[in-house]
């Protein structure tokens, strides 16, 4: 039940939105409308019974663990799995993004004086959800499964009683009832298909426990597919309760109150002590929402590592030494989802039409997997497997293509253009990585141990302390060593020649400056040495001074910065910089 | 009279705003108040007869040139030097501030098409100029004495006309006969004085002349009192005759027009080909500007020069090799001036305020000095000297006095802070570069050359070309190199090892890492090298990839940058980056 609670967050927090999101779709035709959020709501149920039974294949297969990621890899190849990649990365920000955004609304339809704070108040939980995964958060399985059995009791409760009132008291008279609107849509399949596609954000999250299957106890794949049966039958009750109750108690989609808060407070009433169970469900909402966003600071770090590791994103997310890598995903995760909080106003509304798609392209990739393995494998059973993981593919499509052409001008289309941007991303970065190995691979390598000479140049431009040291550590790597100083008066130069030669006798060059320009002429006299360098190799040795306060830099080491820059574009040259530390 | 051109036209574009400052403030009391404008202009007209007899001294004490810094530095000592600096470098930048929004001004009072486009437009007149000497102007003085010549040509002509039309036709009905007013202020002393020291702003760059005494063909100091006196009369007579015109044609100060516009309107009329003489005026205000604004262009170079070989500010600003060194003053001037027009929205009317207190602040320290000059010489003469530079010192202070109690509360106040903020910091820098000097000064050094040995310790995370390059570079500056590899997994690290063996035969250390970091067992065994060291330098050498485009580098280098950046903090350690040179 620990596993139950803790992986199942994610798939029973969306109740918190999925009604809603239909009912927003319907009313815009009128509020009479509204009776279609019932059948809408019986096809998702459906839905889900069908992608469960898919899922519970996919356990049976993948006792390790069936990411989409890898059974699209596994059994659909490369492609197909870096488009389930890319799909479950923006599912991941999606998730927190949608999560947060549903949980600060939850608080602020108990509380309305936060309504004009709900972008600070999302990303400064995102800040927090972010802080305390990089330092780590124990999973506590107990703690956190505090919430969600919290979350679950209190909306049995609010149906039951919900269902009991309506029945014997009576409803007392919603949004729906009081101010009756009509909508400029009319009625239509398009429209229909677009509420049902609004619904099925109630289907995100149900791959979790399917993705996590070694952490139960054994036999791990029973004791998974139980529990994601028992998940399946909450969720589809939680789901078509608050659906049936938000139509009888005539709730509408207002900015300022979710229609779940809209229909327990008039279920529990206004008044002590009753009033109170009103709010602990805003709570446990915002509080399972809160979870449901923490799952995804596991699920994005784990996926980026694999796809580092396998050379797609950037090799940062898969360091020698995991801890730095995954503080790389989770510092990411919590950018992207606190940018989307911010770009959307924190309206979750505005952020759901983006979620589906993700999260349905993974579904479908994964169950299509499930049934090319099964044809390959024909083990016993096969045609029964098949049969299920086909309808769980074909479902999942068909309202792939449902979400994507009814939702395209509200936001779809941004994520139907980041899947293969990301993928056409993936491969670039594939490609330079070997690209990269094979210039460093010694497998044709006639490489043989060469013994080098060095050339060592020292600029100056005056004689102290800190030249003194770097003419010394010069002297320690090379017994050819020369300094370089550039004439710009000759009066200074003289001064200067004399002075040298009083305090070293390392070889001095003095070298001419016609344009007074300093660089100029060093420069030229690198190249020139270098052009000397058969078997050597030429080192330029920098004197910098390092201050004793950081604003103190800004009065010093020019001439070493523009030495430093010029060089760091010439092949061959190593520059050393001798640091000369100063106290004060 | 080329000098005369070149040196004037800081002081003789004033004639472009004074006048309309001292109405601004008049009118704030009501059209009656602006008879008040005669004898204000009449008192800044004997207050430029005193400063232009006081300054006719300086040019005889320093024909070499006599600023205001150097005045001050020579006989006052250091701190009133540094203030007289603090206060020059603050004008420079708002001479050119308001002398280009004065000239885009200019221009959109005649095209009105502009106005909205006055503060880009203004900023890339900066631009513009600030480039001109960046790629050095020859000072042409021929071209640069043409915009005077017809500044000083068309001014006298727009006050001849006006006076004789006024007389013969009569005056057409300017704004202040068709719309008197009244405003909220009631006519005061304070207001009197505050009208007085809006039309200060007249005198600014009075001072140019004296400064460049030796531009002048010889016998330098004389010709350049003759100009010198030439100048404040034609200043003299020019702001008298505008302010005059001003009050018959009952021009009043308007966001849209310039008084000066106005008055040149209704005497040149709106009518082809007179009209011509209207557009000609507002051409040559907008030019001799411009040349305002671009004689600070090589005033704030040189004093930054100057301050910096003193080491009161970075040596940036006196670089050996001159060039660089002025096109950082000249860059600073040109952000500094360009970032003002855009606070203050490119209205003149705002930024005067900050403009006189500088000006005045250096005008009497200025004339001070020459008091303390003449009574420390008692050359022949000194009691007259001291007479007249006194009462011009006494005169300007009482201004400054003024100008900053009137104008305190618009902005004189910023100035008042930044002049003594600015001396500190000059003081703090110059504490630092002679903390710098002693620390790095050669005087009681025992210095005697040193051979140090090498240890040389390479990071290794693989074996590929790019290691071996790093290893040949590090055994040609010493026999004592070692390689580190941090074991994360013993797997790994075996075939790791076995691998370095085929390739090298420079010895390999491999140190533990039970938290998995990659990082701290570096810096451990770095530390435990050092230890070792007494009469060696260690050097870390660090092998580095260069990507072939730039976005490339994202995907490497993250170890050798956390270890460069750790070491950055260290001192003893040498580290050298050798860089590997990747095609693709
Ligand atoms: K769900
Ligand atoms: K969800
Ligand atoms: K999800
Ligand atoms: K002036
Ligand atoms: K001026
Ligand atoms: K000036």
């Amino acid at each position: 039940p620990t596993a139950l609670a803790v992986l199942s967050s994610d798939a029973l927090s969306s109740v918190a939105y999925a009604t809603q999101e239909i009912l927003l779709v319907l009313v815009a035709v009128g509020t009479a409308a509204r009776w279609w959020s019932l059948p809408i709501a019986g096809a998702i149920a459906l839905l889900l019974f069908i992608v469960i039974s898919s899922y519970r294949q996919t356990i049976q297969a993948y006792p390790k663990g069936g990411g989409a990621y890898i059974v699209a890899k596994d059994n659909l190849g490369q492609y197909p799995g870096l488009v389930a990649a890319a799909a479950l990365l923006t599912d991941y920000i999606l998730t927190v993004s949608v999560s947060v955004a549903a949980g600060v609304e939850a608080l602020s339809s108990a509380f309305p004086q936060l309504l004009a704070f709900e972008v600070p108040i999302g990303v400064v939980m995102v800040a927090l959800i972010t802080w305390a995964n990089l330092r780590g958060v124990k999973e506590s399985g107990r703690l956190f499964s505090v919430p969600t059995f919290l979350f679950i009791g209190l909306i049995a409760l609010l149906v039951a009683v919900g269902f009991i009132k309506a029945a014997v008291v009576g409803v007392p008279p919603g949004e729906a009832f009081i101010h009756p609107t009509t909508g400029s849509e009319t009625l239509s399949l398009f429209l229909i298909l677009r509420a049902f596609a609004s619904g099925c954000t109630a289907l995100t999250g149900v791959e979790a426990i399917s993705d996590g299957v070694p952490v139960f106890r054994p036999p791990e794949a029973r004791n998974a597919r139980i529990t994601l049966t028992w998940m399946g039958v909450i969720l589809g009750s939680m789901f078509l309760g608050i659906t049936g109750l938000c139509y009888l108690y005539g709730a509408v989609p207002k900015a300022e109150e979710t229609v779940v808060s809209q229909v327990a407070r008039q279920v529990f009433g206004t008044q002590p002590p009753f009033s109170l169970l009103y709010y602990a469900v805003q709570f446990a909402t915002a509080l399972i929402l809160v979870l449901a966003a923490n799952t995804a600071f596991s699920d994005f770090p784990r996926l980026s590592f694999f796809l580092a590791r396998d050379g797609f994103i950037p090799r940062q997310y898969a360091n020698r030494g995991d801890r730095l890598a995954f503080s790389n995903g989770i510092l990411t995760l919590g950018l992207f989802s606190s940018a989307l909080i911010v770009i959307f106003q924190g309206d979750v509304n505005r952020i759901i039409p983006l979620y589906a798609i993700g999260v349905f392209t993974s579904f479908t990739l994964s169950q299509t997997g499930m049934v090319v393995r099964w044809w390959r494998r024909r083990e016993p059973g096969w045609v029964r497997s098949i049969a299920l993981n086909g309808l769980g593919a074909f479902a999942t499509a068909l309202v792939l293509v449902v979400v994507a052409v009814t939702k395209f001008a509200t936001g779809a289309w941004a994520i139907l253009v980041l899947i293969p941007a990301l993928v056409w991303l993936f491969t670039r970065i594939k490609v330079h990585y070997s690209d990269v190995a094979s210039q460093l691979s010694l497998d044709h390598s006639q490489y043989v141990p060469r013994r080098l000479k060095q050339k060592v140049v020292i600029p100056v431009g005056g004689i102290h302390r800190g030249i003194l040291q770097a003419l010394d550590y010069a002297r320690s790597i090379s017994d050819d060593a020369t300094a370089v100083y550039v004439d710009i008066d000759t009066q200074s130069t003289e001064a200067f020649i004399e002075r040298w030669g009083k305090w070293t006798d390392v070889p001095l060059v003095v070298v001419p400056s016609p344009t007074r320009s300093i660089l100029e002429p060093l420069l030229d006299y690198f190249n020139a040495v270098e052009s000397t360098c058969q078997d050597s190799v030429m080192t330029v040795i920098v004197p910098t001074f390092v201050t004793a306060k950081w604003w103190q830099n800004l009065l010093h080491n020019q001439t070493a910065f523009l030495i430093k820059s010029a060089l760091l574009l010439q092949r061959r040259k190593v520059v050393v910089s001798v640091r000369f530390y100063l106290d004060r």
